[in-house]
């Protein structure tokens, strides 16, 4: 038996610019005022990418429960046809577990904690792991692929190797 | 000078039906467990029409101050190229005001309160009041079009008609 232990870091753009973008409020955002002045719109936070193969933007609500730290991975995902795009609605943290897009590797896993006021869109192909709220049950809005095909693969974790995600302190 | 007053209703998917969609978690939904049964997915809440003339799907957030009632519609607007939706992220309620889509007409104008678990989807053309949030500043997610193109129409409510739009108790 392997033993992992992956801490989870604060979830910023710039790590995790190879799994995908991080959708907040942010100062080097693209800020356009609009509506008279009543409204920032921070333009355009997320690449959108579900036209593979016929695919169509959908937009959907995710009810999860909660998870608790220290969370054991046993299994990732990805989604070959698509993007897939994550905000919190409940204000509550989250865990985010990746791994780069192309041949799956357990021991290059990296795992982050995104606050509530974070959403986080992962590039087609990306690995991932479930949604994970923290603290509390929580819901999220998603944009992803709708359409024909096969978009999502799995891969279990061999048995003998564990990963245990805790939260940096 | 001509006045009306508009009362906001709340905002249910039957009477936003000729608009648009209200995205909310609802027991008429579409929902597939998934996550190994962590995860409730409401599935494909609203109906995303932002290809036209090439656009693609973009995910911005809004952040808009609030304004209070009762409120005094001056503009309208519509995107002839492409839905858009919002979904508060603050739990706020927002004030929702709108019209059918083709010839814009100042009469037939409805209001609808949306609670802070309520998003809508404004379909392609829906004459619309920009974001309106009640009770304190708020951001919104919104998932609009992105791409050339003339997509943004608006209209000034005549000088002789006044409309305010009050709550319905």
């Amino acid at each position: 038996m392997s033993a992992m232990l992956l801490q989870a870091q604060t979830l910023t753009r710039e790590a995790f610019a190879p799994y995908g973008d991080v959708i907040e409020v942010c100062d080097n955002n693209q800020v356009i005022p609009i509506n008279y002045g009543l409204t920032d719109r921070h333009h355009d936070l997320a690449q959108v990418d579900v036209a593979a193969d016929g695919g169509r933007p959908i937009i959907s609500i995710f009810r999860s429960r909660s998870v608790s730290v220290p969370f054991q991975v046993e299994i990732m995902e990805r989604h070959p046809l698509g993007s897939q795009a994550f905000m919190g609605l409940g204000g509550h943290p989250y865990l985010v577990i990746v791994g780069l897009a192309g041949e799956f590797d357990a021991h290059k896993l990296r795992a982050f904690v995104a606050s509530g006021n974070q959403g986080v869109n992962y590039h087609r192909g990306t690995w991932h792991h479930y949604c994970l709220s923290l603290e509390a049950d929580s819901d999220f809005l998603v944009v992803d692929r709708g359409g024909d095909g096969h978009n999502c693969d799995e891969v279990r974790l061999p048995a003998d190797l564990n990963i245990s995600v805790t939260i940096q302190e």
